[in-house]
């Protein structure tokens, strides 16, 4: 048994519940070792305090879901079956009634939970959000090396793009050239949609890239991540190709400074919202406080987001094991926008950053 | 005022409720016109019986949804402020308190909903999904003429990879090309990931593409679609790489009779469950009926699988204007995995495919 899928059960146990309804794809993903992205079908893992549990599948995934490294049951239904049906009759098999289901209120629909419901007449809802979110936090030396792997191609995704900066070239096509090589080398999965944003666009800390044509003296944000083995990396570099402003290259040094201090200030016992002041205070004392509208950075492991949220007035303190991301910005509509970002994991007495591309200002010519 | 924002507007009248809290992101952009995809972060259209809709976003996407056509308010919150409290502050300050607010219980999770009953203390919860679906089930000439051009895109992504296809080749570099010409050319987005199965891997449904190298007398399974405009096509062929065997040319066959016995007999009138019904005979006489494990089709529009379900006993009735995907296959362990899909309009006395890709049985040597 999965050591991780183990301490869930033994949570059980303890809180005396009797079972726990897990639907989030990432997270049955790292309780069972099957990972799927079901659309609007029903993938689910249900855990129970004293007998095994299993994995409830669409039953066009049966076979792989067997074919995997889950060792318990798997459960499939056809599309025209009532899913809610089949996996009340396996419950009630394995444990009869049921009074209190734990479920994730943070990735459960209310129709979902209406559903459950309707199968378990009286039954009781608490939340597993906590537990499952105070486990992932904490990265074993198995995940972290993952991370490494994953912030390794990052920092060669970077490397692509900054060799496809040419005058004229379409952000998009930037975007496209990263994903290909990539894709060519075995990568399956960025972490999410690749950013490539040039002058005024960099300018909009969510932009989309498209056909704008990179043109002489703009600063170039790329803001990507790569998926290596179920785990996420994420990273933000500003470069500039040719020379940007002066105001453009002030904007980028405040930011490279509040990057460099808080994640100089890393170590277990710091608070997330202290790391986010450090970073804030740089900034705010530079006169662009107004420009850095987002939090200081977020946790990440399966999922590029994960809990918590590196922010202001957090008082979640860091542990050691601990992965997420520092990235502050700088976005002034018309001059420039700047946003450099590493992810990290805590160490004993400090950090280790997961990217090691240059941060140094950088001129492509 | 977008006509589709007009009739929520109408319904809530009709129904008598006061408002409507909108979170799923494709069906913001559906009545806002703003696309985006905030992650964790909450992004809101709340629309009103009697005064102006308003829209609710992370403060870094502000800038971008003033920008965009929207031409109602627009609240931005930052990281660290409570979004839930602001959103019950502007809705009080328009209607004052609330009895009750229509939600989509389809893509509103648990916690939301808590949230939303903490600063709406006695409020009651009406479900607002099956008017969003009979609204999205018709598309108007706007949108299927997107979904028309959308379709042209994957026909050219089928033609990109067929030309791939080589000895040794690996699935994913077939994908890295396909998605590599598209960007190139324009599309920024596919309606998931792309899948190119060859040999044993087509014969699962859900596969995922990875390292296996193309082989003589391989059948390659290409499943995928473009979105254009914000529309998304949907199809998959299934091509023979020098000479497969026997077995699998009768597969495909029988899969090819299934997907053009249920084109023809789409029209307004039948339904669902009937169109199912033709395809799955027609696999189930010829030997093949446990093969064929998911449902004939679905709908797709904004996003790639919504409302109907083509399946099993689904009493649906199929009126002008629908759009759906009509999909058999059979997949057989060690021997073959065949899907041919097509996605499709209904007309007034039949339909029109989107994708045009020949379907007869085609040799890539």
């Amino acid at each position: 048994m999965l050591k991780q899928l183990e301490v869930l059960q033994n949570w059980l146990k303890e809180e005396n519940k009797e079972a726990i309804f897990i639907n989030d794809p990432d997270n049955v993903a790292y309780f069972s070792g099957y990972q799927s992205e079901p659309h609007e079908r029903i993938l689910a893992l249900l855990v129970f305090k004293d007998v095994s549990p299993f994995l409830f599948v669409p039953a066009l995934e049966k076979e792989d879901a067997l074919n995997s490294t889950w060792e318990y049951d798997v459960l499939g239904y056809l599309d025209h079956e009532n899913p809610w049906s089949l996996i009340s009759h396996a419950v009630k098999q394995r444990i009869g009634d049921l009074t209190i289901l734990a479920i994730e209120k943070d990735f459960l629909t209310v129709t979902r939970m209406e559903q459950l419901q309707t199968e378990f007449p009286g039954v009781s809802f608490s939340d597993v959000t906590p537990k499952i979110q105070s486990m992932k936090l904490v990265k074993t030396k198995d995940e972290i090396q993952k991370m490494i792997e994953a912030g390794i191609w990052a920092d060669k995704a970077l490397e692509i793009g900054f060799k496809a900066i040419k005058e004229g070239v379409q952000e998009q096509e930037i975007v496209a050239e990263i994903e290909y090589e990539l894709k060519k080398m075995g990568i399956k999965n960025m972490s999410f949609e690749t950013m490539v944003l040039t002058g005024d666009n960099a300018a909009s800390p969510h932009g989309v890239p498209g056909s704008r044509c990179i043109q002489k003296n703009d600063l170039v944000l790329f803001d990507l991540g790569v998926v290596y083995d179920g785990y996420t990396s994420d990273v933000t570099r500003t470069v500039a190709f040719g020379e940007p402003s002066e105001k453009a290259k002030e904007i980028y040094h405040i930011v490279l400074r509040a990057n460099e201090a808080a994640i100089a200030a890393v170590k277990p016992g710091v608070t997330a919202g202290e790391l986010d002041k450090i970073a804030r205070d740089i900034i705010t004392e530079a006169g662009y406080g107004e420009y850095f509208n987002h939090r200081l950075g977020h946790g990440l492991g399966r999922s590029v987001h994960e809990f918590p949220s590196i922010m202001e007035g957090n008082d979640f303190v860091v542990q050691e094991g601990m992965c997420f991301s520092i990235e502050p910005g700088i976005y002034v509509s018309g001059v420039a926008g700047v946003r450099i970002e590493d992810c990290l994991y805590v160490t004993a007495d400090g950090c280790e950053v997961f990217t090691h591309t240059p941060k140094t200002y950088t001129t492509i010519s």
